[in-house]
């Protein structure tokens, strides 16, 4: 079904000559073992895993589903997706990322980064197993006790146990102030728990020992909304003294979900009935600590769309070259054949253009936003640890968003390349489009991105985040502007650079004397800042194309140029979208529409 | 599973306001009994067959499938459907818009159009039944011999029997000139027909007594490629000399396909071997007489997206006020509550209102292309039946592409519309949006309907029918640019028909020196001639509710307004993609890909 070979060469062109991570790593002593032979290693290692083990159980697991037993009330996950769980957790791919102290390998966020785009590629469904169980670790580690962290996260770390995020009721998702799971203080120092979770992915299944649940609920008197929100660590078994799964918790999975895709994920209805947990962090501060999840989750999902983008890409590909279907328009490409292979239409080839750019575009972004995450966590200097956090907040909705609306529209592309073919489930296409759909709303819809970027992010520190990144923007136009060589990427990038300050501002002053200005321009706006990113990469990944000789980067400088001609362009419907107003939305009364 | 209900008071404007409808079949003597009254009660009647037999039927067929039995070689359809059928044959539905003289009903295609409308909201995948059947009556009509009238016609008028178009074949959909299904010539005057089909809608099921297939095939010694096909008629059932259905023929399904939607429709494997089959028209002029039936379901393709727009969004729209989430940002619009209905967000209001806008804006771009059909086959002037023809050649493919961009944008959106609970199949919009993927796919990809309008419709005549359509377009903003109050809806009007006319010169010239210039613009273009078509028609209707009091006409404006604020500045993305040229496309080595 379909074929997948990870983007080595890609990755280690982002990694090595975009970013140049070996030479950033060096300066943070936390990764001072980590070379390039070890990132080239375990990108290798990974992509035979990822291609050999993962993917081959990606459409079987969408056809077959999950299944739950109502007596039991377990879930029985697609053929295969245990066993190769098992070789995820021998192989210590669950630890990649991991802190030695805690049995993990500690090698960096930024190459984990790669393997979790090729475990992505090869199967989003199985790899929301694992995926969940990092930000559970993430989350514990900064806001657990040193006992919790002693027991849980080794666990987590080795992947013999998963992790999941217990966050979104019947009634309440986005605004998590209206949740009503209650949790009652009980003598030993645990508290007791109940309530009902709805969407909860991978809450129960077969793949692992235990699963250890990070669960919102009030503490009696909480204050309303919001800032009476505590969370909870509420393992499905109950560790020992010896830290191996014992009693049987008052959490379980009540029902599963039937989706539009991600089939072989389970997304559980999970009740708690009294069940036992104890507090991570201070009662109320739970949404605060919850975020250190959401966060990583974020960042993930956007990794998800770069992962669905890439092998919808590769198939798409393989299929423009091989299907014969018409002349081209400028005479036969194959005057042997009947036909030429469509991949000499324009359109077929707008179409693939679209999914390639759109992959590389998100493979620096992400990475770039991973390598930040590093220095955010490992650099010895505090003023550098704090530009990057800046940025990692700046840029995560902007991940999130951008590449999963752009994964949505480049799965579709990759799909019509096939024509009728890619709306039958056997070739495995419209399964990229169903599943990458979802990446649109969880962990915060798109909208719910957008007013984080331009409300919190942006308007809340009066544009101080997004100055600090256009400086380097705009020191990247100066230094090269004048090269003539550069200017088709340099001059749009620079435009588009002036543009977003000048919206910023005004979307900020219309905002001051009304609030619905925001949530009006913030959908457009976020992409206009999204191509902004996209044309800063392009550009730098260009000069380095055209510095280097041979067929990698003649590819390279056509995607780059290929972006300026055909996707940049949407910017001049965002900013007047953006520039539009609250009027033409608000002005009908809802009992009118 | 949701709801529906027809949106009458709309179509009624769309009829009587905007188009005039009654006054213009007054001028065709064919129609001269069709009068108001008529009209709106086969709305009315219409709605409630569709609201209330129809559209219960269409969760459960989505969930529940066709079924193929191999040793039968037949097909169950989803339960329900058949009983349905039986209604709508009774009910005298399918004869609506079919000739008195074989035992239709003759009423105007115009008011068949809105009832088509209703029965695709209320399930595409069943409309597909009898929506094919009507194409197979047109083609029938208009290239059969008088016997085979006689036979056939009455039979798929009221419905008795279905009808279904095999063209493609598993190594050609696009390209049929390269189809190798065989006919050769039999002593009766008949011929023997192989070979095999895919993808034949309808092509098997157990809802009509007999299946009548339109099947295109080579004559022995027929010419290469598209010049050397002949379309045949092959029935399941070979009629007695009684008109009933006898002999069974040597056509038959041998699979049934998995998909990403249109579940309750059977997308059939077909294999002919040795069928019995009558030729329609003259050998090898098979394919112009199948671009009867062609034309006829691109137009109904175009239905099926403006149905799943219209009901995902009265869905959407129900759970936008029902759902309570977050306070509107300029404060508690629903302080009783604990949060506002989602309906008070502007993003929220911009997703609904962009599904709203586009439901109708299609509409009234079909009425008017429906009711320039009736002119073109009834208007008793010969050059307005000229004028009529040419203005539907030129609006097909942009109902067919256009409307079902369109309608996966708007279905993807109201879906968004649910948060999380869009993605569970209980609430029923993700259904809508698998459902619409299909529209942009068959009956001709959109590629092939915005190469059929740049090429063939347009520069094919030096763009005499575009140039023809402009002037109505000119007429208009001449006749109300004084006018204040319209400013601004004929201002960006009269600029976009301007750009249009600078574009189309522009890539004319192009393709002069390079073909493939074409085929790099007709994406793009075909969306800018379509936001055209819309900007006329919202200016119009724009300017019929100035002019008139109360609620429906003030949502009306509202909704003009919010076209041009939100929908309307694509084109400022359009017109730089499509004038962007051919290199950037065209420049990488399909090795290098």
């Amino acid at each position: 079904m379909g074929q997948y070979v990870a983007p080595i060469r890609d990755m280690q062109f982002v990694l090595h000559e975009f970013l140049g991570v070996t030479e950033e790593l060096k300066a943070m002593p936390h990764y001072a073992e980590v070379d390039a032979d070890i990132i080239n290693q375990v990108l290798e290692e990974g992509a035979k895993f990822t291609q050999e083990v993962i993917f081959p159980l990606n459409h079987s697991g969408d056809r077959e589903g999950c299944h739950f037993d109502p007596a039991t009330k377990s879930v029985t996950t697609p053929k295969g997706f245990k066993d190769a769980y098992k070789q995820y957790v021998d192989g210590g791919w669950a630890a990649l990322a991991c802190d030695t102290d805690f049995g993990g390998q500690g090698l960096p966020v930024v190459l984990n980064n790669s393997f979790y785009e090729m475990l992505n590629s090869a199967n989003q469904a199985w790899s929301m197993y694992p995926g969940l169980s990092h930000g559970a670790y993430e989350c514990l580690k900064e806001h657990g006790t040193d006992e919790q962290k002693k027991v849980y996260l080794p666990k987590l770390a080795t992947g013999e146990w998963t992790g999941t995020m217990c966050l979104t009721e019947a009634h309440c998702g986005t605004d998590l102030g209206m949740l009503r799971s209650k949790a009652i203080p009980q003598a030993d120092g645990s508290w007791s728990i109940t309530g009902n979770k709805i969407f909860i992915s991978a809450g129960e299944h077969d793949m692992a020992e235990n699963i250890i649940h990070l669960v919102l609920a009030r503490v009696p008197d909480a204050p309303e909304g919001s800032k009476g929100i505590s969370l909870f660590l509420v393992p499905k078994f109950i560790p020992n003294a010896d830290g191996q799964p014992g009693e049987r918790n008052g959490i379980a999975c009540g029902a599963i979900e039937e989706k539009m895709g991600i089939h072989g994920n389970s997304t559980c209805q999970m009740n708690l009935d009294g069940a036992k947990g104890w507090i991570i962090g201070q009662p109320n501060k739970g949404l605060n600590a919850m975020f250190v999840f959401m966060n990583a989750a974020r960042l993930g999902v956007g990794m998800q769309s770069l992962g669905l983008t890439e092998v919808a890409y590769q198939n798409a590909l393989a299929y423009a070259k091989d299907r014969i279907q018409m002349r081209s328009l400028s005479g036969p490409k194959a005057p042997d054949k009947p036909a030429d292979p469509i991949i000499v239409h324009p359109d077929v080839r707008r179409m693939l253009l679209t999914a390639k750019a759109y992959a590389e575009g998100a493979r620096a972004f992400s990475s770039y936003v991973a390598l930040q995450i590093d220095r955010e966590l490992h650099h010895p200097d505090e003023e550098v640890r704090k530009e990057a956090a800046d940025e990692v907040a700046l840029l995560t909705p902007i991940i999130k968003a951008f590449i999963t609306d752009n994964g949505w529209i480049a799965t579709s592309e990759c799909m019509q390349v096939y024509g009728g073919h890619g709306y039958i489930a056997e070739w495995g296409m419209e399964q990229y489009v169903r599943d990458a759909r979802i990446n649109l709303i969880y962990e915060g819809t798109n909208t719910i991105q957008s007013l984080d970027l331009l409300g919190r992010k942006i308007l809340m520190d009066n544009g101080a985040k997004l100055r600090k990144f256009g400086e380097k923007i705009k020191s990247f136009v100066e230094e090269n502007g004048l090269d003539e060589s550069l200017s088709e990427f340099v001059t749009p990038l620079g435009e588009l650079g002036d543009k977003v300050t000048k919206l910023t501002m005004e979307i900020g002053m219309k905002a001051f004397q009304n609030p619905e200005e925001v949530g009006a321009a913030a959908v457009p706006y976020l992409r206009v800042v999204g191509h902004m990113v996209y044309s800063y990469f392009f550009a730098q990944m260009a000069k380095i194309a055209l510095s280097k000789e041979g067929d990698f980067y003649k590819a390279k400088l056509a995607t780059a140029r290929f972006y300026f001609a055909r996707l940049y362009p949407e910017t001049a419907m965002l900013i007047r979208q953006a520039r539009s107003g609250s009027a033409s939305l608000m002005a009908l009364d809802a009992d009118l529409f």
